[in-house]
């Protein structure tokens, strides 16, 4: 039945192309490194802009928009920031086109005197308008997000997971005091936590990045982190705390309460369409994608099954009413009732698209008052037709529980704490894979080792909740003491 | 009261400038003709697109998303479609910055082969990527929108009006018959109408443009047409019909029903943060905005009103309270219980964002068991505390239809049907300006000496029930024959 897919074992990055591919997910634009997303994986982003968005708002957050172009001088205010994204900008240098014998050449007299750069991020902009509202700590915090399109040049791209142009929201605040700044950085990634498992059901490790990972001008860079099926791990939402960095490059600056002057105290925070390819590694199988239901765009599709035109006509006005019935119950449900298509046509459709559950609705099953009740994730029962919204929102509820015990157990599954020696840990990262814990010195030239030759980086310095009972004594790689426990692993 | 806002009535442009930077709806960034949208204008522009996303979704149509990048050569493939754009696109040329002796410079080694436009619209990258999809009379319809920042060289910008940056939606559909996508074309057209009217309180006139003011590439561009407090319209959003102009570009072709091969018909529209403009200009007044209920980020704001301690939180407590209550009832309702400001500043500050009604809770009004409530746009009374979310919506609700109201009775005193002459014609566009109906020979002469004359354009040719009960029999500029009504006006 999974014709046209490559299995996970075959080829997990073959099989990741052909789940996006059979669900209509995105396609890949004639411009290198630049998807199209389709309707139905646009549909997945939407649900998951809305929850987001919803929980930003509830915590006192205001959307805004920013430009898309940012002077070249700017990027240079910071920096750390500069030398983080200078190697892959897109840049802006002439503004006309014209004809030259009947060919379309950039107008050499459109030069811009300084070129602009398309935003990676927009940090440097915020900060500039920042310095022109914020006059008195009364003005402070500032609390912006916005949700907009950002470019990074990249060279190896992947749909939804890397892209040069990609849709995200970015988050800035901006506070009076450093423990506000602190508090603000660490609620939003409990936020994105809570999201990424109550929404996506894909249970993340939420912990601070080392130097050598975080944000280009961040102080802190706090990161959830989860475990694809592959056992490679994902970056999958950064919160930063900035310090003064950005508020000093900016001379973005206030008058205290007491009267004197300081510079404000900052957040940045993000997530993007990369969610969307998180979601499709954490969930989907070898028959296409699996949808959580509650980021799915239909929850139920609703297939009648007919012989006769009576039969035709019969089924599909049930079928019409049910998923009247299920919509008025706050459901997403839709019902295919196509024709000149076969039931097994249409099964196999939905299949590849994820939708968590399937009714099949037949002459027969009318005539005993019950439908079909098919879950993406296997297995399938009668119910009575009479209740069936109650029904369908049950065994949503039950899968999305289900996912996520299941996308727990097999991150767990796949994590080892501990390693007898330098070699056992090796063995682990280069063999099956997965999250290693393990103590780290805190050494930059540790860490710089072990990535050269194993490809794994430090994921996170864990947060207490998810640290080993007891604290490793050495580090992994030189066996110095360890300062910190350190998870470690391959990552896209 | 209206000090810092200069009057309509002393300069109209100036007035405008002045509202949206008291409501602290937009800024003027560091890149020339940018904007930044602060969160009350983005505010609006969110209700404004969640309006307009529900309408389209509930006529059949999906969300997606197209790259920012367009390959220079797409633009050329449609020959009027490219003379439309080459003269104001946004031009990436290279992707890297590198440092030179200190100072960032554009490194050349990083120049693309091909420059890339930033999309000034998405119709050749859509095409492109329909060619792909589509193969079969079952695969159309295509009815596609997306949310997106486009980017449009402008020499002479205004706040929301014309920036070189903005916000918008552009909806494409492709058909299999010519009738189909006429019918997508007007529906669409409708849609737009409907919002205006029913959301943003601001009547329009519909119509279709000449062949002078279409769209580059469109066989029929379609358009509303709104009339602004000085006098001068403002297009508010097009439908254009495409016909088979950018499937023949793009080579977009499809197996039909009969088995033969054709081009598909198509669509676009359009709307953008060009309306947020268009709302001010139409509502706002001397104290600054004003705010139709169904589109304000607050429809209600609570004052409570104290001297002591006690009254503080007597009055805070009630407020908050009614807060609850309004919001409980749909309402879009703040609590405004800001310390060391007083209640007269706390009016003058929703008074300039144009939150449609205000309560004052004072210790007496709890006493007597009432509040007051107080309209923007005039007019005070009290009313009983209970019940009182039941009383704003009412009140909401007329304000709502008498800002209708009151602007389509403005753009009929502002409308003249027939002029005795050419003289009594440019008089009146030279004079107080306005919606001038008058007969045109068809003629792109006229059409062009007018515009040169005057400064008018024609609008539209308006659709028939917008039309002069007796056709004009001569143009109003060469007395020829009048082949239809025309509405001319000078325009934003």
């Amino acid at each position: 039945m999974s014709k046209g897919i490559t299995t996970r074992a075959a080829d997990f990055a073959a099989w990741y192309n052909d789940v996006i591919m059979r669900a209509e997910m995105a396609d890949y634009s004639p411009v290198r490194g630049c998807m199209v997303i389709r309707p139905w994986g646009y549909g997945i982003w939407e649900l998951m802009q809305k929850a987001l968005d919803d929980m930003f708002k509830a915590t006192g957050h205001q959307n805004a928009y920013f430009p898309l172009f940012i002077p070249q001088s700017f990027l240079a205010k910071e920096a750390e920031h500069v030398e983080g994204f200078a190697k892959e900008v897109a840049l802006v240098t002439h503004t006309r086109l014209k004809a030259v014998n009947g060919t379309l050449v950039v107008d050499p007299d459109s030069k811009l005197e300084e070129p602009l750069v398309i935003r990676p991020t927009s940090e440097t902009m915020i900060y500039a308008m920042l310095s022109k509202w914020v006059q008195s700590y009364r003005d402070l915090p500032v609390l912006l997000n916005q949700w907009a399109n950002v470019v990074r040049w990249e060279m190896r791209t992947r749909l939804f997971l890397r892209t040069t142009e990609f849709l995200w929201q970015e988050g800035h605040t901006a506070h009076a005091t450093e423990a506000e700044a602190v508090a603000e950085t660490l609620q939003q990634l409990a936020t994105y936590r809570q999201f990424m498992e109550e929404w996506m059901a894909m249970p993340v490790l939420t912990g601070v990045k080392t130097d050598g990972e975080k944000f280009a001008g961040a102080v802190w860079t706090y990161a959830c982190e989860a475990l694809m099926q592959d056992n490679k791990a994902l970056q999958a939402g950064t919160s930063h705390f900035l310090g003064q960095n950005f508020a000093k490059a900016f001379e973005t600056q206030f008058q205290t309460a007491e009267g004197g002057r300081d510079y404000v105290w900052s957040t940045s925070w993000g997530a993007s369409t990369r969610l969307v390819g998180g979601l499709i590694m954490t969930h989907a199988d070898d028959l296409g994608l699996v949808c959580p239901p509650r980021l799915a765009p239909q929850q139920v599709v609703i297939v009648p099954i007919w012989k006769t035109d009576a039969e035709r006509d019969q089924t599909r006005d049930v079928a019409a009413r049910v998923a009247t019935d299920l919509r008025a119950a706050g459901l997403r449900a839709h019902m295919d009732g196509r024709e000149g298509m076969k039931p097994g046509a249409k099964y196999y459709e939905w299949e590849g698209k994820g939708v968590p559950v399937r009714l099949e609705i037949g002459p027969r099953d009318i005539a005993s008052g019950q439908v079909m009740v098919a879950r993406r994730t296997g297995g399938k029962a009668a119910a009575a037709l009479d209740g069936i919204a109650a029904h369908c929102r049950a065994v949503l509820d039950e899968m999305q529980a289900a996912l996520l015990a299941a996308a727990r157990a097999r991150r767990e599954g796949n994590s080892q704490r501990g390693f007898a020696n330098k070699e056992a840990f090796i063995e682990f990262i280069e063999g099956v894979g997965g999250f290693a814990y393990a103590g780290f010195c805190g050494s930059g030239a540790c860490e710089a080792q072990i990535k050269e030759q194993t490809k794994a980086t430090i994921r996170v310095l864990p947060d207490a909740e998810f640290r080993s009972p007891e604290a490793p004594a050495g580090c992994v790689w030189c066996g110095e003491p360890s300062t910190a426990e350190a998870v470690w692993a391959r990552a896209y």
